[in-house]
């Protein structure tokens, strides 16, 4: 599946996030991150991020979509860096 | 159509910025918006947004989909006020 992942995490913990982040999607911006991902491999990043993540203050919403083909992106402003498995 | 849009903006324009999406989109998170949109509406919003934006260090990136249906959502941490379109 393609997944993007917006989140907004108290600066504490929010390197711990990035690098989790990281293991599993690609970093497009600020705190956007994006990939092809399989479902235990998101279920995988939901638990670690659930480890490092304060409940009543941080939030990660994850989109979920059955394929990259399903989305069109634009960019305003600087350059974005298109993935290979982006459309 | 459907549209997530995630911005990363200089203090100075963010303001300005946010002003701007919410005539078009909701809120959904520090710098996410989300929302049904016409294309007109769309180009519309892109153009408001390029009078603002400085593109030299600013970022706006739009992810479009045909319909809110194809998009499933989840959220970690801090509850996410779920739109009535968004499934």
């Amino acid at each position: 599946m393609h997944v993007i992942a917006a989140y907004d995490i108290g600066e504490k913990r929010v390197a711990k996030v990035l690098k989790t982040f990281r293991k599993y999607l690609t970093w497009i911006q600020n705190s956007v991150f994006m990939g092809d991902i399989t479902k235990a491999q998101l279920e995988k990043l939901k638990m670690e991020l659930f480890e490092i993540i304060d409940e009543d203050y941080d939030q990660v919403l994850f989109f979920k979509l059955n394929s990259a083909k399903m989305l069109k992106s634009e960019t305003l402003g600087k350059e974005f860096n298109p993935l290979d498995n982006f459309i």
